[in-house]
């Protein structure tokens, strides 16, 4: 995690490093700092545990230094200290870090480093190490050093005899650059100077960046120049702002029909799923045996809802697995199996990771990613982007619903292609998902109910989610949520599975929000709910009944539209999205930025 | 749940119906109830809210009455009150019921009975619909109440007019039933007439029994006489006893050397598996294209561990199913495919449906069950008994080491049966599954230093468990066992996967319990542990390390045994359960009877 930009031009550094960390927050805010080449061509640092708020508080009002870089903090090695705080300075070389150096230890031991660190960070050896390695000549020093370096890392290095000069290389952990009328920009991602630019292109792995206000200069490690391949973004600055409301999540959970709109519509041709401009021919899903999804938090849970879903509309064996748990092991994947990855930065490393193994093994790679040209994205066979814009609030929720929306288009797809399903079924099933976005709207009006139920969990220490089939599978995001935001201890149950153990932490009070969507098995979920009501549970149940009046069986009663049974879900998620938010705000927290966490995943 | 008992003969009946509901205790403990003939031939009822030896304290020294009924309740219908107790009386009906009368409602409406109920119980409600079909005749009146019943139950009913007598029916519910020289007994469980008699018959489903001090008459609903089939088992009372320890769950998690020589030994030939003795042949084994696990609780974790032991042993797709919600899916099962389904008690009802649907898919269907002649084991196609011998604490210990013993046996002889491992690796896999008893008999030893170091988790709200591979399969079971018996709100969490919003939960000194046993994955566990540790974490690793002193990466060392990686969890999975058991023991709870939870889970 980690987020660092680096700026050399014409303009004053220290603001554009302060807003740019601003808006990287969200990878990670456990502490933040700069570095900047004073007129004197020294190194001058300020650093501090806290948020870029924090930091700011200790900058010089004015600065004009033109060239440095800045970091914000999501720790791994080391706890929250102002001496883990980056930027780390070590003899000539000032740098900042995101990644994780594995074989530090072994490092400090072969160059010796020990004595030269006063900090517990991996980041402080690679310092060392680079400094140690310096004779004069960056380029060739970094050369050296990125050879030695075991793990994922993305560097911003300045050299105290190189003033207005940032050198830059990764490897995994990502890194976007620009030069534009301003200078020369660096960050992990375009959001820290999309008000600069539209323009960026993507630093190649293991290649030497040279920044000056001048332009910037690629170099392979063979030394070979290179060109930069620039983009272009279509969304700007103002995507990315909170437009009046109070916190970006409660922005997004709005944005969310539109956002589902905007994914599914380009992909529906006379009312049947189409994936011609997304390039994914027919043949992608010709003889699919079987499908693997492989995915991390929020974007794994999306995946629940699809297997569940193609599993019962197709009868496809469907196995979600959890991608730091997939790359190490010997997964079971033939040539007709289709992996879809699913990810909303399509950066998260344990899924780029799973997405590399998976194309040993098929070319039927698919995935599912909101963000255009990223690792993910460029390294699967096929890619679905979904278009929930920018999702900023640490906690996901646009991109999970539009993550969900595209498993229901696939499908749709997947079912016609294999004659699973006829035209017939197709059309109907397209029609009423045309209709969700619809059938939500009207619920986030009822925000003020939801945040009025809140009040009464606000003290929980623990809550528990329960429903069957795809009401589960939902349950599992609905506890996630409320555990990010709210930091109460939220899990999720298969509504049958909680009398085997789990019901034992039901008493007086503890709320369970249970979801009754599914007509197959309601009666089923309504005798678990009696159990835990039994017990002293508070319940709130959502269900498509008009009214429940029967206290035996619930507190709350959240009525959803009458939809068929496997679209509710996207209603439900919504109601989930809302518990979360108001009990993070009623708790008093900040719900876009949850404490220990980091929106876009790079570490392990 | 709830467990059930009846006896009429030539003793007094109160002491067997107390002693035997205290033996039936696992099975719930919401209330407790008996009913007997007394000598004017009028039906008496003591009932309670609380355990057996609350029921004890109202119930009168001397009662020379020879025939009664008694019920420990799991409540699923109605808060946990008196008069929601059993046994429940309308008219000239007493009687007592484990299971759930799905359409209570449709029959209190049909058949007027309204005004007769004063509990919120569906039982009251039959007890009325039998009341009022009744017209002298019990036997017919029994006939035409069990086919208006949707739903599961097992059923003893007195009747005012037939003092002396018992009757009995099931559907699904458990009941076990046998005559002996001290007369006629049933129960939910043969431990509760064990001291009197080791031969026991499993009363037919939809059979109406009739017993007497003289002996048992059964029928089929056609009314045709059927000679019960007898069973007799290998254990006695004393099996079931404590034997000088405080809880049954220490005195079980002491068994489990023991329980898994008992389990392999008879299964080993010259070396190698032999399921000769199960008549298993091996062809059952041939053409298995793929395996899915189904169970509950403690049995589907140790089907976790099976998943990811033959996945990546043997290369072939393992799927673990909920069995509550595997059995409203549509499964994706072929002729080829493998379904073994686990459960201690054989009785588990998701389960038993579960198989009874993957039987209709493929012939390939095994059972791994503890307890002789149960419904599961009869209704598969082939078993493999663990020889746990009974397990009494409400938490599943040594049940759970055998099955997954029983998987290994499994994944060994699937192995050779495919060709996928050769006789010289099968001979040393076996040898060191041999060897498991001897390495974890020490660690039980050590549970001085376990209860010391769980004085510093009792006050916690909630804690972590955490893994990778087979480490992340425990710590599924290690989480439970915590959450069953302390009602701390334990999680496991793939040590990867935690910082995908989970981590927000990690605050000053909550207690994360990791295990690092897996060699290709150790590095990045201690990676994980360290994120956890930086934020504040109170950290207990279980690893095959010596010592680790650097006290950035955790609080306390557990120090595994030095076996193969495929083996450690035998070993740290005891830890666990020592671990949980002196949380509950230092929070001045009962281990063997947690709130809220039952054995054996006979509803849905």
């Amino acid at each position: 995690m980690c987020g660092i930009i680096g700026f050399t031009g014409k303009r004053e550094a220290q603001s554009i490093l302060l807003d740019g960390l601003a808006s990287l927050e969200y990878r990670g805010y456990d502490s933040a700092g700069i570095a900047y080449f004073k007129d004197t061509g020294k190194i001058s640092i300020r650093k501090t545990v806290g948020k870029v708020a924090d930091l700011r508080a200790i900058c010089d009002d004015d600065n004009n230094s033109t060239c440095g870089i800045g970091h914000t903090r999501w720790a791994t090695h080391g706890g929250v200290t102002n001496a883990n705080a980056h930027p780390h300075k070590v003899g000539n070389v000032a740098l900042i870090h995101n990644g994780i150096i594995e074989n530090y230890h072994e490092l400090v031991e072969t160059y010796d480093l020990q004595s030269q660190l006063i900090s517990e960070t991996d980041t402080e050896v690679a310092a060392a190490l680079f400094n140690k390695l310096y004779n004069g000549d960056p380029e060739a020093t970094i050369k050296k050093a990125v050879k030695l370096f075991c793990g994922s890392f993305a560097f911003c290095i300045m050299f105290k005899d190189h003033p207005g000069k940032i050198y830059a290389v990764r490897n995994v952990s990502p890194m976007v650059a620009t030069y534009c009328k301003e200078g020369s920009f660096i960050a992990s991602d375009l959001t820290a100077f999309i008000a600069y630019s539209k323009r960026y292109f993507i630093v190649p792995e293991y290649h030497i960046l040279t920044m000056s206000a001048d332009g910037i200069l690629l170099h392979d490690l063979d030394g070979h120049a290179v060109e930069p391949e620039y983009l272009e973004v279509n969304w700007d600055v103002t995507a990315a702002q909170k437009e009046g409301y109070p916190h970006y999540m409660l922005k997004e959970i709005h944005e969310q029909p539109a956002a589902i709109t905007r994914t599914i519509a380009p992909r529906i041709k006379n009312g049947l799923p189409d994936f011609t401009e997304d390039a994914i021919p027919d043949s992608f899903f010709e003889n699919c045996s079987d499908i693997t999804v492989v995915a991390c938090g929020t974007a794994m849970y999306a995946g629940m809802v699809g297997r569940t879903l193609i599993q019962s509309m197709l009868k496809i064996p469907v196995t979600v697995a959890i991608a730091s748990e997939f790359r190490y092991e010997e997964p079971v994947i033939g040539e007709n199996s289709m992996v879809i990855v699913v990810s909303q930065s399509g950066e998260t490393i344990d899924t780029l990771e799973a997405l590399r193994l998976a194309n040993k093994y098929t070319k039927k790679t698919l995935a599912i990613v909101n963000v255009k040209g990223s690792s993910i994205a460029r390294e699967s066979n096929y890619v679905l982007y979904t278009h929930a814009g920018p999702e900023i609030a640490v906690a996901s929720t646009k991109a999970y619903t539009v993550q969900v929306a595209s498993f229901y288009l696939l499908a749709c797809k997947l079912g016609l292609v294999l004659h699973k399903i006829d035209e017939t079924y197709a059309k109907d099933f397209i029609a009423t998902l045309q209709k969700v976005p619809d059938t939500i709207a009207p619920l986030i009006e009822q925000a003020d109910t939801i945040e009025q139920l809140t009040k009464r969990m606000i003290n929980a220490q623990n809550a528990f989610f329960i429903g069957r089939g795809l009401d589960y599978t939902l349950s599992m995001e609905g506890a996630l949520k409320l555990k990010e935001i709210s930091y109460i201890h939220a899990e999720a149950y298969a509504a049958g599975e909680l009398k085997h153990g789990t019901i034992a932490l039901i008493s007086e009070g503890v709320p369970v929000i249970a979801v009754a969507s599914q007509q197959h098995v309601y009666s089923k979920v309504i005798s678990n709910i009696r159990e835990v009501k039994a017990r002293g549970a508070y319940v709130i149940l959502l269900s498509k009944d008009q009214s429940i009046t029967d206290n035996s069986i619930c507190d709350v009663h959240l009525q959803l539209p009458d939809t068929p049974d496997a679209f509710a879900i996207f209603s439900a998620v919504v109601i989930f999205q809302l518990i979360a938010y108001y009990a993070s705000v009623g708790k008093g927290l900040n719900p876009d930025q949850p404490r220990n966490l980091a929106k876009s995943v790079t570490v392990e």
